[in-house]
């Protein structure tokens, strides 16, 4: 599983994390609340709220796919204030990601990494992906999920994962 | 990124997984409540409680190790009913991850994996791993997180990730 099989499954749930903000929407409506309270929902007080765990699912996924290409990263600024706000940035971020074709991300493994938080220090593109990139984006994709359901919005196990390529050589 | 650096990142979060349940002890310690209420702890009425997160993260890993490699997974039943029991399945399931050799993933992508919920169905073993088992293995890690922070544990975004591996060729 290289890079860009990486942010193939990046982008598929991102796809799922966009339907998962539909349903909250769905959800609202039938209880007559503004949909739009999700949107600072959090399950802590010092912990994201719902539309910076978007955001940030967001971003770990553009920049996984600018640094292991070789490219500099588009800014995406955090200015979404609304659900459909949210799910326009998720729809912007998969644009992204579906511009960088496979073969741009040759030699991935074996790229250095040295995203400004670091301080100057690198890691091997392949560790970068395992250790950071993976870990990172499925926090901030499961804490939306779990921001969600907290909330009531009526979402299982098959929805969280989408659907899967059975018997495929 | 093989199916043995992916088990080796799954033992990883398998280890901060247990730091996170130690603190859990100590928060409880602290604020003077039994420290086993957390094992039965919730974010939704229909989602599992910590106690079955860990025990879907540790077999979410374990199956993964066992298919990939072509081994028959061992039993590791659902009993834990303290913090103290389940810091110990993470164990049993960290010593089984070591126990499988890197060589033994020869070969991984390809295999034909069919776990007894697919029905007879089948997946390629790279396709497994990145659509299955570490969306669902995160799943499971994160919710567990979510529902010791939503407990008010002291946990920050160092104690999900771990240390990194800075600078190494």
């Amino acid at each position: 599983m290289g890079a860009h099989e990486t942010i193939t499954q990046f982008d598929k749930m991102l796809e799922n994390l966009d339907r998962w903000l539909a349903a909250g929407v769905t959800c609202a409506e039938r209880k007559k609340v503004p949909p739009d309270l999700l949107v600072g929902s959090r399950l802590a007080l010092d912990q994201y709220e719902l539309v910076r765990q978007v955001q940030a699912a967001c971003d770990q996924a553009k920049f996984a796919a600018a640094y292991l290409s070789g490219q500099k990263a588009p800014a995406h600024p955090d200015t979404e204030k609304t659900v459909a706000e949210m799910r326009a940035r998720i729809a912007t971020c998969r644009a992204y990601l579906k511009s960088i074709a496979a073969a741009q991300y040759a030699g991935a493994a074996e790229r250095r990494v040295a995203p400004p938080w670091l301080n100057g220090q690198w890691m091997r593109g392949d560790r970068y992906l395992a250790q950071v990139a993976i870990p990172n984006f499925y926090f901030h994709v499961v804490t939306a999920y779990a921001i969600l359901r907290h909330n009531g919005v009526e979402l299982g196990k098959m929805d969280y994962v989408g659907g899967l390529p059975l018997g495929e050589g």
